[in-house]
């Protein structure tokens, strides 16, 4: 495959991508077909091969731009978290944005049942896992990182598709909850919650900005 | 529709569900047709218009029939909780049903895309909500129940899918944190949590054998 990296030829592969993402939350990633992308994209049937190594790469691609997306839209407010509330916030910010469209649950939803059945999209999951985990990871452990994404995960389910979802305020208090329960929690610029004190070496743990 | 209750009919009907679960689980609910379920079940083309009013109908039984199969396999954990420890123990068992096969989890997300997309999944996925509920609700508020079936719902997708599921401790003491959240709990032959006191009444609130 020869990858010509100017602006137009970028254009169809992100076309190219989109189209498949419609076609995914419209009826399922099995049902895409390189005719299917090529006519929703509007581009001649051999693009797919040009673009792309093949329909896999293409999906596996476009699943990981549209992860992209979704995630530029609540990682800035994972960085700016000072304290267990506003660590708090950014959680519920993630889950205002994974329910705020329909389109994205299905996306995920399909991807998880492709995930089920072949290793490929189980390594998609797991970037996109990954890639939401990072945010609480600045602060809290793995585990309570996992713990808060079960819930987010279960809770952008409930939002998209049940008839009795929490009230926001009632969710903020499980995610806060399972964000106090992780004696190894910290800030920049603040010590860590167990022992008390220390709080004249906090700059020191301060996470400098270079490393974003 | 004619519907004939002899055993013969009961079992192709079951056959036809059958059939019809494990092509959604292989490849999808927009892949599912006459042909290939009458193809798979072995019967004959016409013997889903026969047991079923349409193919709709036909999915739709199929999934309530695969939701009573899953929840025969945890209820009587919950009807025995008889304390915190006991409806945590109870959740965790209900999460090791959900997570105990793939084909299960498959079956779960092709139903979420699906109700994210149609009216008529969505009810289905409302059905199969409120009956894994139901268990936790008999002791705690439906909040709660709601902010545990988020939490059982996220942690099934980490260990059917993910790299970095919570081991059963870690995610018990979640568990045990979201059900100390709800100063409303009560067990059968307890009083209510808070205030503390009114032991004495307790046998009037035990609710009888007969309810269930």
């Amino acid at each position: 495959m020869v990858k010509v990296n100017n602006s137009r030829s970028e254009a169809t592969r992100t076309a190219l991508m989109d189209a498949a993402l419609q076609i995914i939350s419209e009826s399922g990633v099995r049902s895409v077909t390189h005719r299917k992308i090529c006519s929703r994209a509007g581009t001649a049937l051999g693009s797919v091969n040009y673009h792309f190594k093949d329909l896999d790469d293409l999906l596996s691609s476009a699943f990981s731009f549209y992860v992209e997306g979704v995630s530029e839209r609540y990682e800035a407010s994972f960085s700016a978290a000072r304290n267990d509330d506003q660590l708090a916030d950014a959680v519920m910010d993630l889950i205002a944005a994974l329910s705020s469209d329909k389109r994205n649950a299905i996306l995920m939803w399909e991807l998880y049942a492709e995930g089920g059945r072949e290793r490929t999209y189980r390594k998609l999951v797991r970037k996109w896992s990954k890639r939401a985990k990072v945010g609480v990871e600045g602060y809290c452990s793995a585990n309570t990182a996992t713990a808060l994404e079960a819930v987010w995960d279960g809770a952008v389910m409930q939002r998209i598709l049940g008839d009795a979802s929490l009230p926001d305020e009632e969710l903020r208090r499980v995610v806060v909850a399972i964000i106090q329960l992780d004696s190894s929690r910290r800030y920049p610029a603040d010590s860590p919650v167990e022992p008390a004190g220390g709080r004249g070496r906090a700059a020191a743990r301060r996470r400098p900005p270079s490393r974003t």
